[in-house]
C-alpha cells in the first residue's frame, strides 16, 4: 500500500473521532464582531493551539490588537527525504453571531448530526462549515499524516485568525510586521465552496473593488418644482442620467478605459465553465428571477465571477416620504461600486469613473467624491503547477475533473498574501450553496468534511512530489 | 374720508395685531403630507374657523376624508346697498415638511421678525407665506372692513383647506358634492407671488400637475453585489436608465404625447413677456445657479411658466448610510411629477409615462405606480372684468401696473372651480422669489403682508362697486 493509500485509509477509519475533535472546537462560542465573547475567542484560539500542538506543531497563541492568531509551525518532508515547498495554511476561528436564535432549530453551539431526507448526513452548529469545519479538514489531513508517517510531507505553517467575520482588521498590519515570517512558498486557503456537492473547485480568481461616493450639488437650498421646474437643475436628474449612462444596451459598462486590462478566458477553461451549464433558472431563480442583467455576449458564469462590473448599490434624494412633495433638492447622492478583474487598475477605474460624471456634469452644478474601497482583483495563473496539481488529485479524490472558478466576492488578506508577501494563493474549499453560511442552521455536509480531509491528504502528498 | 381710505387707514394702525394673529396661526405645525401632525391639522382648522368667527362670519371644520376644511360664509354689501357679486375666497391651513430640519436658523414653528441687511423686515417660519400668510391677507382686509363699517363689501364665503401641500386630494370630492354652495360669482386666491418687490401680478394661467410614485421591484430580497453583481438586475440602475431618458439633451421631455396640447403664447403676449427681461442672472442667481436646465429654445419666462416640465422630486434605494455595503437592492422608488399646460391631458400624460416606464423594463422585474395629483392647467381670458379691475386698483397700491402673467405651480382645485362649479378665479398673491416657499427658512416680506392686507381690501372694495 502506497503512503498515500495508507494515509487515506487511516483518515476513513478515524472519522467518528474527527468529528467529535471538530464538535469540541463548534462548542466554543467565538464570535468575533461582539465584544462579550472576547474570552470564547481566546477559548478556541487556546483550543486550535493546543490541538496543532498534539500533533507536532509548534503553536502560539499571538496577540493583536483584537483576537489573537493560531501560529502553528511544523518541519515536514516527503517520503524520499525531499523538504518540498513551505506552505502557509489560512483559515479563521471565529465565527458569524447567531441571530436571529429563535430561527435555530438547536442551539447554535450544541453540535450534531443530522441526517436529511436525501440520506445526507449534515454537521449542523454555527462555525459547522465557516470556517472550523473547512479549517479542520486540513488539520485532520496532517493529523492523519502524523499517524502513518510520523511526520507531514511538507513544511507547514498554520495561520488560523479569529477576525475574519469582522473584516481581518488586525491581520493585516500583522502579516506586514511578520513578513519575513510568512513569506512562503504558498498559501493554502479553505474557506471557498465547491461548484456542487459532486463537483470540486479551485478559485482562480477574487474580484476586485471600487467603491465610490458621489454627491452631486445643484441649487444651494430645496426649490419648489412649481416656481423652478423648468429652469434649475435638478440632481437626482443629472444622477440618473449620468448613472444611468454607465451601461449600454448591451449591458456593458461604458466608462472609457474600464475593460482595460481585462483578459479573456482561455479556451480550455472557457469550455470548462461552459460544461457547468449555469442557467440563470438555477442561478437566478431563487432570488425570484429569470434573467441575467449582464453582458449579453457572455455567459452566466462569466458574469457572476470572471467579468467586472458596475453597480449603484444606493441612491436618495429630495422627498422620499409618503405622498407628495413638489421639491427639486439642491443635492442628491448616490453610491456606486465596481467589481474588478484581470488587471484593472482600481485607481485608474476610480479616476476614469469620476471623470465621467464630471464630463456630464452642467458647468455650475458640483459634485464631490468619496472612496470607500480601492482592491485590486487576485487572479492565480492558470498555468501555476500547484494548481493543476491539485485540480487533478481533488479529480480523483471526487471522480469528477475540479473546475477552476472565479469568486464574486473577495478574502481580504488573500490580496495582502499577493501584494505584500508575493504569495500566490491556492483556494480549495468544501462548502456548499446550501450551507447556510452566516445564517440560522448553519450545516457542513458530513460528506464534505470527510472528503475535505482526504482532499488535503492529496494536495499536500502531490505537492510534496 | 372715503370708506376706502378708512378702510386702510384701519388695516396701518392694526398692522401690529394682524402680525400677531398671524404669528399664532404660524405655531400651529399644520404639515399635512405626514400622519404624524394630524391633530396640528385639525387644530390649525379650528383656529382660522375661531378667527372668521370673530368676524362675524359663520364658520365651519368641515370634515373630509382626510384633513378638514373651514368653510366661513358671511352678508355684505357696498356702502350703497348693492350686494355686489359673491365670491369665494380659497387658501390653505396646511403647510410643507420642514425637513432638513438642521438647515432652518430658528425652529421652523416659531415665528419671528427679522431685519435683513439692505432694511427689509421679514417673517420668518414654515408658512410665513405659502399660504398662512397670504391667505391671512385677505381674512385681514375682511377684518378691517368689519371693524370700519361694520359688515363686507360684499358676501364672501372663504374655503380654506388642509391638503394643498398633499394634491388636495378629497376637496375635489368636496366641492362635488357641496356644487350649489360653492358655485357663485368668482373665485379669489391669494397663493400666487408678484412679479418682483414693486410689481404686483394678476396670475392669468396656472400649470397643472401629474404626480407619481413609482417602485420597480427586481430580487425578492437585498442581494450581495459580490455574489450576484453582473447578473441580478438592479432596480436603481433600472431607475436612473429609465427616468434618466425622460429628456433629450435639448432638455425637451421624450415621452411620446407629451408636448400635444401645448399650444405656442400670441405674439403680444410673447412680446410682454420677452419685455420683463427674466435672465438666467436674476432668476437662477439667487439660488446659486447660472444656466438654465430647461428647453434650449425657449425664453427662460417661458419655460417656468407656460411651458410643461418634468421632474424627478424624490428617489431612494439601497444602502444609504455612512461608508459602505455591497448590495443590489430588491427595489427602488422614486417620486416624479410633471408640470402641464395649455390643453395637456393629464391623463393621458400618466398613461404616457407609465408606458414609457413599462416599455424599459426587463421582463422579470415589476413596476408599481402610485399617483399624487392629476390636474389640467388653467388659463383665464384676458378680457375678465374683474382681472382688469383688480390689476387697476393693484396699480393704485403699489404705484405700478399689475402685469397679467402665468405661474408655474398649479393650485389643483382652481381647475375644479372652472371644470365643475363654472367659476372663474382671480389669482392675486404676494409672494417673493427669495421666500423659500417649501425650503427651510421660509418668510414672508412684512411689507408684503401689509401691502397684501390693503391690496384686498382695494381688490374687495373694486368688485363691489
Amino acid at each position: 500500500m502506497s503512503t498515500l493509500d495508507a494515509v487515506l485509509n487511516r483518515i476513513d477509519q478515524d472519522i467518528d473521532q474527527s468529528v467529535e475533535r471538530l464538535f469540541a472546537l463548534l462548542r466554543i462560542a467565538s464570535v468575533s464582531t461582539d465584544p462579550a465573547f472576547k474570552q470564547q475567542c481566546r477559548d478556541a484560539a487556546e483550543h486550535v493551539a493546543a490541538d496543532l500542538r498534539s500533533i507536532g506543531f509548534e503553536a502560539d497563541v499571538r496577540p493583536t490588537e483584537g483576537h489573537p492568531v493560531v501560529v502553528g509551525k511544523s518541519n515536514g518532508s516527503s517520503a524520499n527525504g525531499v523538504p518540498g515547498p513551505h506552505v502557509l495554511f489560512y483559515g479563521h476561528y471565529d465565527v458569524q453571531p447567531v441571530d436571529p436564535l429563535n430561527l435555530w432549530k438547536t442551539p447554535p453551539f450544541e453540535p450534531r448530526i443530522e441526517t436529511l431526507p436525501d440520506g445526507r448526513k449534515i454537521i449542523v452548529a454555527r462555525g459547522a462549515c465557516d470556517d472550523k469545519g473547512q479549517a479542520m479538514t486540513f488539520i485532520e489531513a496532517c493529523r492523519a499524516f502524523k499517524a502513518v508517517t510520523g511526520k507531514l510531507p511538507l513544511p507547514i505553517t498554520t495561520m488560523i485568525e479569529g477576525e475574519e467575520e469582522c473584516g481581518s482588521k488586525n491581520l493585516f498590519s500583522f502579516v506586514r510586521d511578520n513578513a519575513d515570517e510568512f513569506k512562503l512558498d504558498l498559501a493554502l486557503v479553505c474557506d471557498t465552496a465547491m461548484w456542487d456537492q459532486k463537483t470540486p473547485a479551485v478559485t482562480t480568481s477574487l474580484r476586485g473593488l471600487v467603491y465610490e461616493d458621489v454627491k452631486i450639488t445643484c441649487a444651494d437650498r430645496d426649490l419648489h418644482s412649481g416656481v423652478f421646474g423648468g429652469a434649475a437643475q435638478n440632481p437626482i436628474r443629472l444622477l440618473a442620467k449620468i448613472l444611468g449612462a454607465m451601461w449600454d444596451d448591451d449591458g456593458r459598462v461604458t466608462i472609457p478605459g474600464f475593460y482595460d486590462g481585462v483578459k479573456d478566458l482561455p479556451a480550455d477553461i472557457k469550455a470548462d465553465l461552459k460544461a457547468l451549464d449555469l442557467t440563470p433558472e438555477k442561478f437566478l431563480g431563487p432570488i425570484g428571477l429569470k434573467t441575467s442583467a449582464g453582458e449579453k455576449d457572455r455567459m452566466l458564469i462569466e458574469q457572476v465571477t470572471t467579468r467586472p462590473t458596475a453597480e449603484i448599490n444606493g441612491i436618495i434624494g429630495g422627498y422620499t416620504g409618503e405622498g407628495a412633495k413638489t421639491v427639486i433638492p439642491g443635492e442628491a447622492s448616490a453610491k456606486v461600486s465596481f467589481r474588478l478583474v484581470g488587471d484593472q487598475d482600481p485607481q485608474k477605474i476610480r479616476d476614469n469613473f469620476r471623470a465621467f460624471v464630471r464630463e456630464r456634469l452642467p458647468a455650475d452644478c458640483k459634485v464631490e467624491f468619496g472612496n470607500f474601497g480601492l482592491a485590486a482583483a487576485l487572479q492565480l495563473s492558470f498555468d501555476n503547477p500547484a494548481l493543476n496539481k491539485a485540480r487533478t488529485v481533488l479529480g480523483e479524490e471526487w471522480g469528477k475533473k475540479a473546475v477552476a472558478v472565479g469568486a464574486g466576492g473577495s478574502i481580504p488578506i488573500v490580496a495582502d498574501f499577493k501584494n505584500v508577501l508575493g504569495m500566490d494563493s491556492l483556494l480549495v474549499g468544501f462548502a456548499l450553496d446550501d450551507d447556510r453560511v452566516h445564517s440560522p442552521n448553519e450545516k457542513f455536509d458530513l460528506t464534505c468534511f470527510h472528503k475535505g480531509i482526504r482532499s488535503w491528504a492529496r494536495i499536500l502528498h502531490a505537492l510534496a512530489e
